[in-house]
């Protein structure tokens, strides 16, 4: 019997996959990495047992296993490994709420929105909310420490994870924090699991807080003329209110998103910023006021405010419709540099000069609240020469963060992509430290190798 | 020259403090651990290099090293150990503030009562708000994850550090985070660390998260006939909204305070309640009367509230001023047990029961609205079947906890004193793993030894 047959014997039909018109749907994530393997086989797990099972088998035959949930994943984390496993969670979808005491107990794959919607028939909210929530699951958001539009007042995925149960690469399984909402017992090993990209083990469940629902927002939207005075409204507005959304498109993302969509955005303006408060009565009013009067202390062109909540969501799938919309346009490499949000005017400015000198057309959206953006370099994969300046675009995008005192990733995690630029944000002693951790858990280093570290 | 002359040697005048008169000072955190030790020195550091110096010297000679704040722990973490050294870090205090980035950068002496202060004077607030704010350090504070009275809304400790310098036991001095407001670049380090309890590594500095003013609040106090209603009313609140405090008194505290501040307080009530809105106009209006209702259908006797700050703050001082004065009945062994909401009202009268059983004295107070009670074991140190009897319940409390899917600790962390429950709570494997990434970082194991693991 070969390695693989144990394994496909060990564990019900339909589980282990090799077919390859089958696996080969797993070898790429969202950032479409030409560097991806071709998995021995994929392993799509029903429970945790089964996960236990498989790694078990992984760590006895020293086989690399490559965590998966959805696959929207930007940076190549869950790209496959040759020779590896692909240990898909998309089958993991159950989900528990708690009313009383406000939690969902959920398993890994199921979607961002689904946890949402299962919150909302309980009453309840889960406020993260990646771009992709349609799209990605709760597994990856937690293995990514994903962050979204509402993050800037509510968090990151980390903020809402209250326990975990993890399954080691030895196939242990641990369950880490629980259901109360303060825990100083021991080390935050939950903590450290979130954001590990699948590196330290596989996230089975996952028990997350929840919220009363959000009162319903209103919300402002901004157009300016240059992207200098759109940035500089940013600061002014986060260094005195907490807005419950302050997000940021260029006008190459405006006119791409404009194509998909035909909503009637502004195809001058350089930069749109779109803000919300979910306040209630006259602290809505003063914020929203604050929020105007800092557009147009800083230029705005136009600067237009909605109660009406189908018109501010359309603004804000405008905003999440970015990524897809500018997909249409070419090959992209994604990035997702953040700095402390009085360095964004630098940041932007600074990549719109590698862009000039690299010849290169960089759109840029933002998580502007948190100084978080995401400029997307955008070429014609058939011109060798434009895919090369791209590629040191994307290197010197990295370079300035790490220059301004930012980072490489905010919240799309390392991966693989941008794996050579950490040790330059984080230092080497950091590297050192983070690779003593991960022997210590993953001694022989088969979870998601060449990832993160 | 002998070991220790080495390091007075080897750091200015006045650092290394040997005098067993002030070496005194440093053997008891404020549970007043019988067993503690001896140490051969104080190092009362001025700086991360001197940290480092001691730290190096530390390792050289494989001297225990029992890190400490302000000494206000109620865990026995910072109990000194014969033949290890205290190392001190209440004589760094700087700290520096930017406004328009919303962050503090804070050397760990620093009393949190202090950054408040400092903050508040940038127009700005540093939320977390332990009893002990005013007699406490921020590195304290960061190192055992701390919470307060606004953590219900505002979270913990861990949620407002964005970066640490941290000095490992080899004396390498690390940066982990740093000044952005999101950050999915490698391994959680930052989080790992806050809450380590000084097992890890010595925080050397502490970058914080500051938010806009807190609006100011409107309090409503209720008191109860009985204890397992006002619990009640507890769970009624937190499962519909969020208030920003929800405290906890029993008629053995509330009594204890009225003696030690004479303000008036109902002595005959069983338990009283001080709830909080921080929220403004039609959402205070709102959430006040909410929570009226919740108190009034769970049977309140009186209900008061109040929108006079002073007045709010005078019930919010009653509930700080607790632990102090309980302090003066007698001997206290004092615990920081948590569950999750809904299971407050079988904590508190579980332990009502085990108070009967081992005929005890338990007063409890509770950061109600997380779950997080203190339960504060009262005796006379020299009755001697009492204090054993007092012991027991101690355990038995923990226990109970556990038995509740609890946590042994919400806020005060394990220390020594907790040390022996830990693994019932988070079982072998977490303790395993927890070991082994102790080990990874501090493989001589000379960070806080007996402290947590
Ligand atoms: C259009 C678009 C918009 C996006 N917008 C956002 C945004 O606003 N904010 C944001 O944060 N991200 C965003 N993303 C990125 C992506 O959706 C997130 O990173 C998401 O969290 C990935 O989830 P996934 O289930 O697709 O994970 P995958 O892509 O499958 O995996 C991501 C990483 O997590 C690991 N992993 C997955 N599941 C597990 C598990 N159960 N246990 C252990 N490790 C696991 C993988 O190994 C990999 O390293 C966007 C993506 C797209 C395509
Ligand atoms: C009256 C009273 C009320 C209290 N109320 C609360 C409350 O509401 N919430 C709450 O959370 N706590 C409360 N506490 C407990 C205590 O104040 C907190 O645990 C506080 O965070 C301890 O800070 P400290 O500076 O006194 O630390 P210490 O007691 O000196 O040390 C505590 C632990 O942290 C470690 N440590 C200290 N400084 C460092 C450093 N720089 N680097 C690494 N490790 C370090 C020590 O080794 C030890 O393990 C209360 C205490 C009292 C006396």
């Amino acid at each position: 019997m070969s390695v693989l047959d144990e394994l496909t014997a060990s564990l019900p039909d339909g589980v282990v996959v090799t077919d390859p018109v089958l696996t080969d749907k797993y070898r790429f994530d969202r950032a479409a990495d030409p560097g991806a393997g071709t998995p021995l086989a994929v392993v799509r797990a029903m429970s945790t047992e089964q996960v236990q099972t498989a790694l078990r088998w992984a760590s006895e035959h020293r086989v690399a296993v490559v965590p998966r949930g959805a696959g929207t994943g930007l940076s190549g984390g869950s790209t496959a490994l040759t020779g590896g496993i692909v240990l898909s969670t998309e089958r993991m979808r159950d989900i528990a709420i708690d009313r009383l005491s406000r939690v969902a107990v959920v398993q890994p794959g199921l979607l961002n929105a689904e946890v949402k919607q299962a919150a909302a028939e309980a009453g309840l909210w889960y406020p993260p909310d990646p771009s992709s929530f349609e799209i990605c699951s709760i597994g990856g958001n937690v293995a990514t420490n994903a962050g979204g539009l509402c993050c800037v007042k509510y968090g990151v995925t980390s903020d809402y994870v209250l326990a975990l149960e993890v399954v080691l690469a030895d196939g242990r399984a641990l369950r880490l924090g629980g259901p109360r909402l303060k825990d100083s017992a021991g080390l935050s090993l939950t903590k450290l699991f979130v954001g590990s990209e699948g590196t330290l083990g596989v996230v089975t469940e996952v028990t997350l807080r929840l919220m009363p629902p959000q009162p319903p927002p209103r919300t402002v939207v901004a157009t300016f003329a240059d992207t200098h005075a759109a940035t500089e409204a940013i600061v002014a507005i986060t260094s005195t209110l907490r807005p419950a959304m302050l997000e940021y498109m260029d006008r190459t993302t405006v006119n791409a998103v404009e194509d998909h969509l035909r909503m009637g955005l502004d195809r001058s303006a350089a930069a749109l910023i779109v803000a919300r408060t979910d306040t209630e009565g006259s602290t809505a009013d003063r914020e929203l006021a604050q929020m105007v009067a800092a557009f147009e202390r800083c230029g705005a062109g136009e600067v237009v405010s909605t109660d009406d909540p189908a018109e501010g969501e359309a603004f804000t799938l405008a905003r999440r419709q970015a990524i897809p919309a500018m997909e249409k346009k070419g090959k992209l490499l994604l990035e997702d540099v953040g700095v402390a949000v009085p360095r964004l005017p630098a940041l932007v400015s600074g990549i719109e000069a590698i862009a000039a000198a690299r010849d290169v057309t960089i759109a840029l959206i933002a998580h502007a609240g948190d100084g978080n953006t995401h400029p997307l370099i955008v070429f014609d994969p058939a011109d060798a020469r434009a895919a090369q300046r791209a590629q040191t675009a994307f290197g010197e995008v990295m370079d300035l963060a790490i220059e301004l005192d930012g980072t490489i990733t905010g919240e799309h995690g390392v991966g693989r992509l941008k794996q050579p630029w950490l040790a330059a944000q984080v230092g080497d002693d950091v590297i050192d430290l983070s690779r003593r951790i991960k022997a210590a858990i993953d001694p022989l280093g088969i979870m998601n190798p060449g990832a993160v570290l």
